[in-house]
Order: C-alpha cells, then structure tokens, then sequence
C-alpha cells in the first residue's frame, strides 16, 4: 500500500538550526528548498519566525527569524510546485506582529510550537496568523515532560479556539517507546474532534523513525522528518526513511538523496548530531538534551566519553 | 514491567569483527568481556569459530577462529557470573572438528549461521555441537530474500533434527518494518513447538532497536545487541537500548557504557558504522550491504556521498 493521505513536513534548516543557530549559508537552504520542491514534500519549513527582542541578531543566523526579504532570496526562481513554506513561532519567544499578511508573505503555514503552559499565548498566535490569512499548527513540545490533565487541556483549547489544521505529538527529549505513542495519539484523536495528529520525533533512542511510523499507522496524518536527521542533539526522523515507508509514486526520493549527499553529510564535519551514548542517557531518563549537548561539546575525549560519570551526573 | 525472561546476548567482539576482520586487540575483547560479566549480560559471543581452511590466519584476526587460547586470554581472571561464552559457526565455513568437548572449553553455547541452502549442513554442525556437551542456536541469515517455503523447511528441520536452543531471525540487509517482524515471529512460532525465538536486526532503515522491542513484545526471548550498535554496515541494535529497555533489575547497564566510553566509541576513528545514506539505499532495496560498504570506503569525498549515482547503480 502507499499512504498519500500523509504530509511530509521537511524541517531540516528549522530544526538543524538548534544545532548551528540558524546559520545556514544561503546556498544551502536554496538546495534543502529545491530539492522538496523537485521531491514533490508537501512541506518545506525553512526555519523560525522568532523575536529579534528574544533573539540577538547578531549571535543568531537568519533563519532564526526568517525574514521575508531572507525568504525571498531562499525561494526566489524555485519550484514551488505543491510545496509550501511553513515558520515555525515560538509561542514565548515570538510575536504575532511580525507577521505581514500572508497574500504578502512567501510563507504559507505558520507552526506555533508551544509547552503546555504557554497554551494561550500559541492560541493567540495561531489565530492571528489564521485572521492574516495562513494555515497553522500547533505543536505541543516536551509532551513526555507534562501531567496529562494540562496536555488534555491544550488539546480542548486548540480543537475549540483555533482553527489549526493539525495538532502535533513532539517527544523533545527522545524518551517515548512505540506503545506509550500509541496511547498518545489515542489521547489525541479523543480530544481533536476537527483536526489532524502531527508527529514529530527525536532520536535519542533510535525511535524517531519507528515511532513516525506507528504514529501513521494510527492515524497521524503530519509527519516531520529532517534530511539525514539533522536536528538538535540526536535529530529528527530522517526525511528519506519517511519517504521511502509512504510508497507514494508522487514523491521522488533522488532529489532529496542528491541534496545530503552535497549539502547536509558534509555538516557533518562540524555539527555532531545523531544517535550517541549522551544522547541515549538523557533520552531513557525522560531529560532535556541540554546536558548532553554540553558533555559532546568538551574537547578532552577520555572526559567526553566518560558516560559513567556523566549517567551518574544527570541521574541525581 | 520487567521482562527477565529475555536472554540479553552481546555480539560486539563478533558482529564487529565483520568491520575490521575480527582483528580487536586482547584489551578491548577482555573489556567486553569484563562489562558483559560485570552487567549480567547472559550471553558474550566473542567472535566466530570458522575454519582456517576457508579464512587465511594471515589476514584474519584470532577472533574469526576463536582458538581455545586466545579465549583463554580473553577470560582468564575474569566473572564469568551469570555470563555465558559463545561463539558463532557459519554452516558453509567451519568444521566441526575444531570443536574440543565443552568440558575442555571456555565455550558455552556454539551459534550456527547459516543461510536457507546451507540448512543440512547447520543442522550437522548443530548436532556435532549438542554431542559435545554445547549448548546451541540456529542463526538463518538473510531471512528476507528467502521464498518462505524454504524458511519454513529450515524451521521444521530445526524443530524436529535438532536440539538448538533457539532459532534466530536475522534481518541481514535491515530490510524489514515492524508488520513484517510480526509475520516473521508468527511464522516461527507456528512451526518451533520447542525452542525459543530469537531475534538480530540490522539499523540499515534505524529499526534494529525497534525490531528487536517488538520480536519481544510478540514472544521472543533471544535477543542479540552490540555496544553502541558496533557491527557490519549499519551495524545492530545497540547492547544498551536494549538493557535500557528490559528494565530487568538483575542488568547493570553501567560498566557497559564504561567499556563503550573507552573502548568502543574511540574505534570511529578508524571504523565508521551506523547509519549513513549507502546503507539506508540498500537497505530499503533489500539488497546485501557490500556495495554500500565499498561505497563508504571510497576516498573521494564527493564521490562517496554521490547517492543519486549510488541509488541508480544498486537499483538496476
């Protein structure tokens, strides 16, 4: 079977940006950009729409803010074929004002990510990117980090209050297992009466992929996936492996193969990111990467891989 | 929950040894060694028992032949507990001549490889094994280029010639998704009335660990691991994911990131295993990964990461 219900969402410049502060030179976002379109990616977020008042301009790249005169020069001549661009806005670290009008805007979706307790500031954004004229989602983070009541909470406001068309699963810290997923999305399609499910993973314990997998299986209709699973600490669900389980003869695979081969592996001799022991630890104890991007980052390799005494650090 | 009825076996030293022809130095295999005995891990299989009729001594490392007394000094002065040695045959390259009687053996448990055509010879092999006071697995390799009648052949062979512990499944080309899984275990339950089923999953598509939860989830109580997924191409589900997810009080995962930390992640300077796009292309094509491993030794980088070319050579 092929699954051309699913919308592949690409977010290799958004979500690689964590590891890089948004500062992709400009060739290679035009490649991540060109290579969804010829792909046919539904997709294509090419990075945050956050506040220069949260973020400094001058610490952070350009795709940290996507301005449209930034977006211009990353799509100009491209495609765009049946991709759209998405932004994703920091519920508390964006502002609905820096938002045009969307007739005006490359942008064609807006992603309000968001932690539960910040579900009204992602509501009032969500719906003044609606009333501007773009299509959103809101993507409830650190979901294994939340009492349940305050997820089901988020999860009646959005389906009540906003018109977003998806509400997405992210499991930030790479900690969820297929079946507590499964009870996940179950939750989910209980509370969303009019929306979709979005999944969105992260890798810490090889699951990104598989937990994408059985997310569609149930019913989740948004997937995200980075090209070679770039993405803050151990990355994303790769695009190519979601790609090729859909079996959709409208996507081609070639073009996306061809952009990691010349753009995004060769990242790789300067951003660490992927499945490793730090990872792996702050994944099966339900943590924040934060810690873990710290032990990768020391230069002495003996107290780099000392995993015991790290394990012990962060297990307090 | 806690599932102490699965049999943890790390396959490090042999599985690993496929990427630098068994040549580990003395240290590092008694440092595996040590972490198996010291977690409780039950099964350390420290490298093949083949024929040096069929691999040249001169090229091959001592942990291709596993000689008594190279295990010897592997061992000596350390557990071995819980931890049982083994070590592995593969059908259509050993003799079981180079067996001694298990009583004047630092082996345990003697694992037979071995593909669907080679079934008569494992089962001879298997049985030399039993007569000599082993232990002993049947391993088919390749399970997923095989026509199912000749996997169910070999399984009624196994079942009804044998008195191997457990048959495996072994996904050599890290082909399969988790349905797939289901119907395989299925299918050796239906036909192995005695014996165990176990499971060996190669990360070509990042499911190796995913695999192997739901082979355990459906019945499996053989699971093979390598620490930090050390094995041939994209190597294997990962020792410690594994442990992690047993949540089997009697397992230590500890002094298995101790040796992982000094002993094994220091390794990637010279072997690059895990998942890279060569091996995600053949895996997807249900290919064997040699042409992905030639691919990854190519020097040039811009021709190694030349997927589109890779792609378009392999899926003739």
């Amino acid at each position: 079977m092929h699954r051309d219900n699913v919308k592949v969402v690409d977010c290799t410049i958004r979500d690689g940006g964590l590891m890089n502060d948004s500062n992709f030179d400009i060739e290679t976002v035009r490649a991540v950009y060109k290579a969804c379109c010829e792909a046919n990616i539904d997709v294509c977020e090419l990075g945050y729409r956050n506040s220069k008042e949260m973020f400094d301009p001058a610490e952070f790249g350009p795709w940290r803010f996507c301005d449209e005169e930034d977006l211009r020069k990353a799509t100009d001549g491209i495609g765009p074929g049946r991709t759209k661009v998405a932004v994703m806005m920091d519920a508390h670290k964006s502002n609905p004002d820096d938002l045009l009008p969307a007739s005006e805007s490359v942008v064609d979706i807006v992603r309000v990510a968001t932690y539960t307790k910040d579900i009204n500031q992602a509501v009032r954004t969500c719906n003044a990117a609606t009333e501007l004229g773009y299509e959103t989602t809101i993507n409830i983070m650190a979901i294994t980090h939340v009492h349940m009541p305050d997820v089901e909470a988020c999860l009646d406001q959005a389906e009540e209050e906003t018109q977003a068309s998806a509400v997405y699963i992210v499991d930030s810290f790479g900690y969820m297992y297929m079946d507590q997923l499964h009870y996940m999305v179950a939750k989910y399609q209980m509370h969303l009466k009019t929306k979709d499910v979005g999944v969105h993973f992260h890798n810490n314990q090889q699951l990104a992929f598989a937990n994408t997998m059985e997310g569609i299986v149930n019913g989740a209709t948004w997937a995200d996936g980075t090209m070679n699973g770039l993405g803050r600490g151990a990355g994303n669900c790769t695009t190519e492996l979601l790609m090729s389980f859909l079996k959709n003869p409208d996507l081609d695979i070639l073009p996306v193969l061809d952009c990691i081969g010349k753009y995004i592996t060769p990242l790789k001799k300067d951003i660490e990111w992927g499945y490793h022991i730090p990872y792996f630890i702050t994944g099966i104890l339900n943590q924040h990467p934060q810690s873990a991007i710290r032990q990768m980052s020391i230069e002495d390799e003996a107290e780099k891989h000392d995993y015991v005494t790290f394990y012990t650090m962060v297990d307090e």
